[in-house]
């Protein structure tokens, strides 16, 4: 059903460059979606945003119904003219917080129970409220209510989270949709191949628009989600978008992308920013480190970004030494930036059929930069790992 | 001598219009500075300040001591290019901040040391050092090294701080200047209309491209100020620009301009922003009140600034709900564009001749809206009252 609504225009081996159309807008993939969890980018307005590449938001469904909440956002009539955002938004079903931010209180085939991270109150998550408060938000693309695990994890729980997923997924979709909203299914199954193969046959089976691989970069090492996905790139269905969740630095990017992945979102450009990380093609910069205190250099000569058109490294610093919000702004449109430049190569490079001499030139480097965990990378944000997922 | 570099462009009693020349560019008096504590308007690009007003800033000699410090500045060639803003800049001494952050350890006739408010260090400043460092800094407007003392205080302790801002300014007038830069003298005095006088007849006798009131907006009433500044109105040098130090609401700037004052600076407007409070021509609007929670209508309808143009309150209230720091930056450059517009339109007034009819139009609702005085309306920042005054 969803063949009309995503077009491929160029393939290079599993790579694809296409274009999805939403009721928002049409999205060029491989797209990267800043994440703007309860409606706003970090300092930043959304209508800034594609100024510097930005096509499509994350909203999270878990957040935007604690605050402000569903009475609120029926009143203005969802996410986009409550936040003023006419462009697309994928919404994500609640589950990956309830998991990692909610203090959960029972978990069982009929749905979550857990208590609000801000006020403790009890709350229930089911398929059918998942589907109910993402109609609510009116999210251009949905996303099933999934059980998405830390790794590592038992063989046995995995393969619960499969079978319970498939059973949720059917149950979400058995709510009727809105005309305007696409659903994603989710694959399950940890790093186990035999596992993701059998959520993928249960995910085919749905009538949804797109496939999303949840369950990586939450904890495994970079090269065990490598190989799910390079097991998982030949027998994606090719008709359907391929959304990667929460995943992670320009070095995996750059691997999925190669795997056949479409669509990314993630939380540390955003994250590292607010903490002074400024991504480049040789890694993250920490721009509070003294050597750049002096330095007039921009940091990056061929970024367009604010930060690199008008600011100095030593300038930067001092906005992160003296904690100045603007010095958090500057380094999150650098490094939204940055991703959608990164994508945008991707591309190009797709469409021109290089991109394999692409992924060649840039993996030696990011593998430099970028090789430890995306977690790692974080240095300034020590939370549990899955939360460096989503904000 | 600086006759040249003041014109007055039209006069209605003692309010005036006019334009000021300083090295980076000319100023429309009268005038609101934004303040940049140690190099940036707190959320806000420097470079995106003049679309909402902004013609020049303030940047503070104590924080810019601290950090990033004169090796910095001075490898940087000064604060203008340091922070990439090319327009007009006016520094204050750093006595203030000695005053009211640093732990003064010794005042005397040679000058303050304190430990600075960040590290303890023990830090000397005298009015030459004061030059020094502002001569490093690069500003187009210095100003002398004065004793600013809080008020209630007694009139000995008043008088004292008159003589010795005297002998400071003369000390710091001794030191060669910049040819690019100004300084201003500043009056002390407190409430006292004879130590007032006393203070203008030693600075008028002074080298001076200006002339500041200080000591003002430090915890006396409103009225207080009011009345010091009407007795100051007919005898102020009238080819000098006026410039009222660190004030202050809209109601004291109304006042004070009616008065002959033509610059002015004050953290209200950023400040206030930061914790959800929005200036209006009805007062302060605190946007965390319920009452805006399913409110779609903007702030002010009549505002252009991108908190008006584009949300709603009820979008501006969430922000503030869910400390977003897009609502900080949102409502500064609400409140920042509502002082320079409300300076706009008094130069413009002033140019036809009907400031003293806009004066009776809005004082009525201003005094109703900021008939407290300026510490008071600053609810959520509850600091010294001295710390209202600057960042």
């Amino acid at each position: 059903m969803a063949s009309t609504k995503f077009e491929i225009l160029a393939r290079e081996e599993f790579a694809r460059a296409g274009r999805l159309h939403l009721a928002h807008g049409t999205v060029e993939t491989p797209v990267f979606m800043p994440v703007g969890t309860v409606g706003a980018v970090k300092t930043v307005e959304a209508a800034e945003l594609p100024l510097w590449g930005t096509q499509i938001l994350l909203g999270n469904t878990y957040h935007l119904y604690l605050r402000p909440g569903l009475e609120i956002l029926k009143h203005f009539g969802g996410l986009h003219p409550f936040m003023a955002w006419d462009g697309p938004i994928l919404t994500d079903s609640g589950g990956f917080q309830v998991f990692s931010l909610g203090k959960m209180q029972k978990l069982d085939d009929r749905g979550v129970t857990f208590r609000s991270h801000l006020n403790g109150d009890l709350v229930d998550l089911t398929p059918e409220k998942s589907a109910e408060i993402q109609q609510v938000i009116g999210s251009d693309i949905a996303m099933v209510l999934d059980e998405c695990l830390a790794l590592p994890s038992t063989e046995q729980a995995l393969e619960k989270a499969v079978e319970r997923s498939y059973t949720w997924a059917q149950r979400f979709l058995a709510v009727p949709r809105l005309s305007t909203q696409n659903i994603f299914g989710i694959l399950q199954g940890g790093t186990s191949v035999p596992l993701r193969q059998r959520s993928l046959e249960l995910t085919q089976s749905l009538p949804i628009d797109g496939i999303a691989i949840g369950g990586l970069s939450v904890g495994e090492p970079h090269t065990e989600m490598v190989r799910v996905l390079e097991d998982l790139a030949p027998r994606l269905p090719t008709a359907l978008p391929h959304y990667l969740m929460g995943v992670g630095t320009p070095l995996d990017l750059l691997e999925a992308i190669r795997c056949g992945v479409d669509m990314f979102d993630c939380v540390l450009p955003t994250r590292n920013g607010r903490n002074g990380g400024f991504f480049t093609d040789a890694g993250l910069l920490n721009i509070r480190n003294k050597v750049h205190a002096l330095d007039k250099n921009p940091v990056d000569e061929n970024c367009a970004c604010p930060a690199c058109s008008r600011y100095s490294r030593g300038y930067l610093r001092h906005l992160f030494m003296t904690r100045e919000i603007l010095g958090c702004r500057l380094a999150t449109l650098h490094n939204v930036h940055y991703y959608h430049r990164l994508m945008r190569t991707a591309r190009d490079a797709i469409k021109a059929g290089t991109f394999v001499e692409l992924y060649r030139r840039l993996k030696p480097q990011f593998a430099v930069g970028y090789g430890r965990s995306a977690s790692q990378t974080d240095e300034a944000d020590d939370g549990h790992t899955l939360l460096e997922r989503e904000e």
